[in-house]
């Protein structure tokens, strides 16, 4: 390791609105890997600002956001994408020229509407999603090595300013983070189906699961090793922060449901007249993209990570 | 490690009918703890006859199941369960009576249906199904460990011989697994849900994912982590396999369909009107589930190996 000079930090003050699994593996990279000088945040409850003061993740913790961005360079949204709107009408004419914005929000068109408006000329607002996380929640859940080897994706707006597009990107750099750049739209409809999807199906199978008669139910959680597991994991994960995801990426959420329960009728269909070339044809098709996924990694793009599958 | 006596292998001479993922594995434990004596194979493929040799896992390998099953007591289906009905008429008329006859298929009311009526009496029965795998196939996929700490299921019919119910759940026990008996019928439902439906989605999903459009395609597999990645390892799973599990658990697998595709619904129709309270309240709901499964793990019952979710 060599050792970092002060004038490498990449930024003097971060403010971070919100401080769950997201913000706080933040703070604890920009801290353990001297990207930042100095973090402030925001939080709603004083329970979350006293255990990040706990924690030492930041040199301040303020219940009010405008506190928190007073003197920041660099302002970084991680709370529900839901509350992005009030936030930003809050802080907006705080914000001073140069200042630049961005998020780890899982949608970004809504993102842009909700936000763009309230930040006054000058201010640059790339959006961003890191593609990491954990069923977790809470700034006790974070940790410094989240984003290695990650994809982090931005979708600055056309026009966006370059010099904080490439801060940005560096930012995640050294979080560890390999950086996409996307247009929003197009950001919300792989995430879709990558992402948003997958935890809705989730979602619905443990909540289908959890509806069974009492015998059913406890054999459920028994024997979840069959595959079910892997879903309830992902059903764990923060329901407000979901419960927005949805809400706000309603659209492409919608158009890949609809697929999906196309797809499954079909195979409803093959399931109760027997037709047993049509679910082997679809299970062999299906294995082309697995491969393509084991091949990604094998490129050292994703985390190595992986765990058995269970039948 | 205490040296076993040659007096205390559990069978003699063991035939696996099939020698994939489940049947190799049968196999390297049943050598690695001096389980069986002796292990004939019996498989369809030149190739895999000639692999199993190579790989030590057996005395002999034949390409007729009656070659397989001579002498031995103990014979273990572990082909796909639509093969059963042929398998089980080829071999039945040429069991001794004593031995004991025993699967590891993923459904049991079929299974229980295609075998019994070729059994001779004093032939016993006693299907089973262990909760175990990974999404890879054939003799080379297999592992001793892979039954440690996972649960066995065996559904005896009833009036099945006491000694051979005994025999078959000792030889999960030094398999390393923990046995629960359970009726056929309650098992079909209970892995409907826990496995059955999962696969069933995780298939469907990548399949729509598959017909994306083109450019979309490409980031699917880039992306995966968001949630995707864990549908594609389920995805990955034996197609022959599956297909002919859905196609004998046809009534439960519908079933837990239906009130799956139900309760998508009313989050669609959630998700259309921007109904937060519906989509909220079902992913708080959901914790308890997980909150299960994570409290089986620590009591030591599940394999601890629980990887981390993406967002």
């Amino acid at each position: 390791m060599v050792a970092q000079a002060d004038s490498e930090f990449l930024f003097e003050k971060v403010a971070l609105i919100g401080v769950g699994l997201i913000g706080s593996s933040l703070a604890r990279a920009f801290r353990s890997r001297r990207i930042v000088r100095q973090i402030s945040v925001s939080a709603r409850s004083q329970a979350t600002l006293d255990r990040v003061l706990e924690l030492g993740l930041a040199e301040s913790a303020h219940s009010d956001p405008v506190k928190a961005v007073e003197g920041a360079d660099l302002v970084i949204l991680c709370a529900p994408v839901g509350t992005y709107d009030s936030i930003a009408s809050v802080i907006g004419p705080h914000l001073k020229p140069g200042v630049i914005v961005t998020d780890v929000g899982s949608v970004k068109q809504a993102v842009i509407r909700d936000v763009d408006q309230y930040l006054p000329d000058g201010v640059h607002f790339v959006p961003g999603h890191p593609i990491a996380g954990t069923e977790k929640s809470g700034p006790d859940a974070g940790f410094a090595e989240l984003f290695d080897g990650r994809w982090c994706i931005l979708t600055p707006p056309p026009g966006a300013d370059h010099r904080a597009v490439e801060a940005v990107t560096e930012l995640w750099r050294r979080c560890g983070s390999m950086v996409e750049i996307m247009e929003a739209g197009h950001h919300d409809k792989v995430l879709a189906i990558t992402s948003h999807l997958p935890h809705l199906i989730a979602y619905t199978i443990v909540g289908t699961a959890t509806d069974l008669e009492e015998s059913e139910r406890a054999e459920v959680v028994k024997f979840s090793a069959g595959g079910f597991r892997d879903f309830t994991r992902i059903a764990g994960s923060d329901p407000v922060m979901w419960r927005d995801v949805f809400l706000n990426n309603r659209e492409a959420v919608l158009e890949m449901l609809q697929r999906f329960s196309e797809d499954i009728t079909v195979l409803q269909r093959a399931i109760r007249w027997g037709e047993g070339d049509t679910l082997e044809n679809l299970f062999f098709r299906t294995r082309e993209i697995r491969q393509g996924v084991v091949e990604a990694h094998q490129a050292g793009s994703f985390d190595p990570r992986e765990p058995k599958a269970d039948q």
